[in-house]
């Protein structure tokens, strides 16, 4: 290394070897992990067949973490912390696995891993093995509430699971190859949205080892005063713990620890006292230590430690003497036998350096935060029910009334429940949650933004330019036990389709673990949609995130289309209450027709899919067509459609069915909301034409319907890539998801209206031609379609 | 504003007054676009049917960037520079539109849009209207690579123009919205891969307005002091240009920009002469300058200029007089009679500030990088052949020797080709290149890296842990005229599905816009596949990129799966030498059986989808199953079904297609690659059963096929989201795709063999236990499936 700083420090030359000693026990884990199945403790001589055949997991970030972890132990105990830990370098799990061993966790969640020879040896034998557990901090993992399989996230988690939380501490070990990432750049900002009234704090640990698996690493290299610069320059507290010498590193972490630690505590106190005047300077450590730090030096003259050969196995034992000896020696360099008792067990006088209890890092429950989640104080939504006398008559914005009930949703919770989004609530008309709270700003606040500015410390909304860091910081707050939503543009979720998919792998394998407790359900709002992005142009039109949720396993992806604003109500109530999804809710904001009221609402979003009586006029015999259809604008293109045949095919029979929850359409048998074949029929009819107006890509309802007897007589239309600057009807007329279109589409397919319908159909086409003109003209639809009204009272359909 | 700076400057008074002439046209022109459809020359009082209904546009950044590009033509004038212009700020093509008409760009490429009074109208009109552009930076903007509508990608564009073009300077605006998303934070890194000997220059200009949508930004709230420390930390040179008086913010910026081009000018120098001893500090501006700068300063009380409401439209006209007198008095206060003549053209005086010809950052070549796209000299991939002289039976690495003709590519095109990964080229095998070339490292090098390490600042492959910054480089290298590969875990690919969204997005308005000249395809090579993470875990399992790219349009979406070394070759041959698509190469990294010698390989690829004779025995007579498959592993597998099934039935015919070309599975209408029915049905018959085994998710293929008259007996396996640490074998069988478990479903799906079938039927079951059972135990698979081998001989298969 460059640079040692030596110190003195807090630490007794008792205490040192001790703490030594510990790290030593967890990195003779870390080792015995990778590479032992038998003769755990060593009591034999090392024999090929002691060895695992696939040699798995990372070696290179495991010593920096262990030590890292065994200085906060000590931290714990000397000042009664409340302290988890979220582990950043990917691969890096045998650093937290072999501490939660060493502290008992393991042992009391999985007792066939028990405290002794027996226990230890499958300990090893199950790690990155068949049938046994990830190198990962996977949900297996006690005291993990971040994976790090991809890398990015784990700051974003640390500063979620530290909101609302004042009494905690948050250590994140940042890998300095995560640091590359673009979500993990930005989430440096979420200091400027950490209240130190009200929040816990997060430590940031930047780990420097200086190589990814195949490179050095961009802050490896940089000068120490860049990197210094840099995070004065974030707002941050740089505290550098450099070197390779274990002794001097040591002391020079307790140093640090000790002296990170009081300054904690002095913002804290100095901020819940009113003392503080900005947003506080919160310390940060940057520790650069060898990579595979204590491990092999050199192996056949390749330089190990210290570069990224340390990245994974650093070499394989074979059938190679030379290197089963090496093996041997590299864990006996670690002295198993003056920390282990001859039953396997640490020995007592090292046991009692970890924290007790709860105070254990692998058993904060925070980090297991279903433990501690308590449902949200909800009000009843039908308070906020839209008044509907009569379906498709009345305009109402179904994002502003929703933003009503969660304004009251978030006064009841105060503490436990936060929205999250990119810059957009306004634009997204949530604006209501403004009466009870406003939006988190830490830096300074101006004047003139008393004028709809909306901004305070202690606000409970949290906007900031990144979807990746919302998304992480909801996930951490979701996963250390409290409740959230999290309302994007519907073109922009992509931006988090990578992270949606680790949360839902997460959720799947917690189902799993059976000492993992649920976790409130992870609640997007996709906002904004496609349909209204006429004005935004193509590059914001882009209903594709539900295709990403369907790949995702059924037992953790629910994805809802609510029509109306009281569909809409009923399907986020239904949503804030659930736990273990992740809840997709499509809802646009811009005014919408008003179908159902509410008790019709809640029975409609109960079922997920039903007939809409009022709409249809097959009653008491078979329809020739179903028009079906899914989400706001899709659903009143169908109704206008709809309304037009009817005006023009005096004895034409219409089934209208709507669809909130899409697995309805899915099999039984493949997603636990899908409906029974015998109860599709029912809605869709075994053999009639179905015309299905869906919101998104249309062939997603192919995908989900193909197993259906009457998949071959479904026709869908959805958004197909066509879109400019338009006006709404001219942006569903290009996508063909129009009621011109739908019509032609029913003429198609109805073989009596085929004759008869050509005239019709003729006009049809005609009104499209004109409708586009009238749109490249006047720059709006005419006032006919945008003020467009579903015709009929109630039952007047039936004729 | 907070602070101005104040300088004389290399200004005279009569420049300034031009400059500042020059600004208030551009200020005009942006106005009139958002608002004006008649009266372009407010030659008449404005009346209320000079304004368009609808109004849309963004306002706030326009002043800001206008004035950038003004100074930044004076530049280019002084000293002859060849430069382009990348806007950052999201709806701010306004002040891009704007100067490409003022410099007679818009009308050359628009001749409709003529340089006068009706040009002018149109001008206007046709801005964020139907049938007319957007209102951010699209393809049909002359000068533009960046549409920015999705934000987070203008600086990783701008140093992909830059590098390998020595002569060239990327200047930037980054709003300080963009400047909070994790893309737009980690590439302000790209700095270190940025080689001043061989790359061109890119001038950064941090646009603090202040103010997003709804909200102050978290950097224009910073300090001063934080700023310049976050840049100098990020290895930059920070200039400050603040203010609000347009004389002294006109000065300071004419200052500034003499001072950062002498720099950039002194750093290519010195570094040219081998003077420069590491990487150099390059200068960025951070431009301080009110939100709608020059715009209305308050409406009814409420402040706009310098605030986030003068962020989009700052009011509405509507039937408001005194909102029309406002907009009047805006449009005037800019004088447009003394900037347009009567004839409505630019007086002659300003219009000699602009560049000349292609010195025109609107007109600059390369921004429209087609015209200066050579074809890659490409090696003949025959050459790079593996010898196959009978299928299924040797073992090769695809991707390594993929890599061997990616190296000689390299060779042949050492200015105009380069490839980037996340930090995997390794891992995923394509090392050959390093024998001519490096790894792009500007950082210190130290004598360890020798061993390996790889690293050169002359190096051509970018590696960075970052997958948003490695797409944004390659998509402003490729859109500035150059080739390029993209290699990426699968899992990890979905990082940036958004930036495909958008790139997709771009590729397909190009079409539409006949002066784009056709651009180098990007090309995506998918490894480290899902069904070789078994050892990294369910973390690391996810095809579904697939089913991202299957939602853009057809016109530029390409998908392969070639099975095996020879195919991958023949495909990426094709690849490379394609325009304006996105080719999605999908091969795994590690060994695997070889099909098809060169020859074969050409013609399966050509036909992109095919019948294996070889591994077929239906010849002459119906098939009594269809085993199909896409991708390496389900072939392989699909292949040992196929020999299961002949070995224990005699008289069983199967037909064994296999598909390179994903899209060919979709109808003729519906992707130009799709096949007829004719001749789908004549590969998958009408009515046989097809037991089709996928390289992603199952329902993708239904996706695909679900408008073919078959498609009700097609039955797919693929990934299922079933995984953690296996085996690859029970990967495969958790999940299905496992050759036991093909030959079941074949079982089950071929009449004749329901009931002959039931014992072999349990046997495969047995199969599946015992593999199972061994993985467990072993943590391998049993020799005979891992060494498995296909074991006819060509033809033996005819019974």
């Amino acid at each position: 290394m460059d640079k040692i700083t030596m110190a003195e420090g807090p630490l007794t030359a008792e205490e040192l070897q001790k703490l030594d000693a510990y790290w030593r026990a967890a990195l003779y884990l870390c080792v015995g992990m990778i590479y032992l199945k038998g003769n755990p403790l060593l009591t034999e001589p090392l024999a090929f067949d002691d060895i695992k055949k696939r040699l798995l997991g990372h070696w290179g970030s495991d010593s920096g973490q262990a030590f890292t972890w065994i200085h906060l132990n000590r931290l714990i105990k000397k000042y009664d912390l409340n302290m988890i830990f979220i582990s950043g370098p990917g691969h890096g799990a045998p650093a937290s696995l072999a501490n939660a061993y060493l502290e008992g966790t393991y042992s009391e969640v999985y007792p066939d891993i028990s405290e002794d020879r027996e226990g230890l040896r499958k300990f090893f034998k199950q790690f990155s093995f068949p049938g046994g557990i990830g190198s990962h901090c996977t949900p297996e993992t006690p005291g993990s509430i971040h994976e790090g399989g991809e890398l990015g996230y784990s700051l974003s988690h640390a500063f979620g699971a530290a909101f609302d939380n004042p009494d905690l501490i948050v250590a994140v070990m940042v890998g300095d190859g995560e640091a590359e990432t673009g979500p993990l750049a930005a989430s440096w900002n979420s200091n400027k949205f950490l209240n130190p009234v009200r929040d816990g704090a997060v430590l940031p640990i930047l780990h420097l080892n200086g190589y990814k698996i195949a490179n050095p690493t961009v802050m490896g290299r940089m000068s120490p005063k860049q990197l210094e610069s840099l995070f004065i320059g974030y707002g941050y507290k740089p505290y550098f713990v450099e070197g390779s010498e274990p002794e001097a590193v040591h002391r020079t972490m307790a140093q640090t620890l000790d002296t990170v630690i009081a300054e904690i505590k002095e913002i804290q106190r100095k901020a819940r006292t009113g003392e503080l005047a900005q947003f506080p300077e919160w310390p940060v450590i940057i520790l650069r230590t060898p990579k595979g730090w204590r491990g092999p030096e050199e192996i056949a003259g390749h330089k190990i430690e210290d570069f990224w050969r340390a990245h994974q196995v650093p070499f394989d034992v074979g059938e190679n003497p030379a290197n089963l000896k090496l093996l041997e020696d590299w864990l006996r360099s670690y002295k198993p036998e003056e920390l282990f008792d001859k039953n396997g067990r640490l020995i007592q006088e090292l046991k009692d350096l970890a924290p007790a209890g709860l105070r254990r890092m692998s058993a904060n429950p925070v980090a297991n935060g279903g433990l501690l989640r308590k449902p949200l104080r909800l009000p009843d939504f039908r308070d906020y029910a839209v008044e509907v006398a009569a379906p498709g008559v009345k305009l109402a914005e179904n994002t502003y009334t929703l933003g009503t009930f969660l304004r009251d949703a978030m006064r009841n919770n105060m503490t436990s429940f936060r929205i999250f989004c990119p810059d957009e609530m306004a634009s997204n008309r949530l604006t209501a949650i403004y009466e009870v709270t406003k939006k988190t700003w830490l830096e300074t606040i101006r004047p003139e933004d008393a004028d709809g500015g909306e901004l305070s410390p202690d606000g409970r909304v949290m906007e900031l330019l990144s979807e990746h860091t919302l998304e992480g910081w909801l996930e951490g707050y979701l996963l250390s036990g409290r409740h959230g939503v999290f309302a994007s543009y519907e073109a922009f979720i992509h931006v988090i389709d990578s992270m949606f998919n680790q949360h839902a792998k997460w959720l799947a394998k917690c189902r799993e673990v059976p000492w993992r407790a649920a976790v409130a359900s992870l609640n997007i709002l996709v906002t904004s949609t496609v349909w209204r992005q006429d004005h935004n142009g193509f590059s914001h039109q882009d209903p594709g995130f539900l295709d990403v949720v369907t790949n995702k396993s059924p037992d953790v992806t629910r994805i809802y289309l609510p029509p109306d604003a009281n569909c809409l109500l009923s399907v986020m109530d239904h949503s804030l209450r659930s736990t273990d999804y992740i809840n997709v809710i499509v809802a646009d904001k811009k005014p919408h027709l008003q179908y159902l009221n509410m008790d019709e609402a809640i029975k409609h979003c109960s079922k997920g899919i039903g007939i809409w009586d009022w709409a249809s006029n097959d009653q008491g015999s078979d329809p020739d067509v179903v028009i079906a259809c899914a989400g706001d604008v899709a659903t009143m293109e169908a109704l206008a459609a709809t309304s037009l045949l009817r005006e023009h095919f005096a004895g034409i029979k219409i089934r209208f069915v709507n669809v909130v929850d899409l697995f309805k359409l899915m099999p039984q048998s493949e997603h636990p909301h899908g409906l029974s074949d015998r109860d599709f029929n029912s809605l869709f009819t075994p053999d009639k034409p179905v015309v299905f107006n869906f919101h998104g890509y249309p062939w997603l309802i192919h995908k989900l319907t193909y197993r259906r007897s009457n998949q071959k007589n479904i026709h869908v239309r959805g958004y197909k890539e066509q879109g400019n600057i338009n006006t709404p009807l001219e942006l569903a007329m290009l996508n063909q998801t129009d009621r011109f279109n739908l019509a032609i589409d029913v003429i198609d397919r109805v073989p009596r209206l085929q004759t008869a319908g050509a005239h019709v159909k003729e006009w049809l086409k005609d009104q499209i031609i004109e409708n586009t003109n009238y749109a490249y003209e006047n720059g709006i639809d005419k006032p006919e379609i945008t003020g467009w009204k579903w015709p009929y009272e109630s039952g007047a359909g039936i004729k």
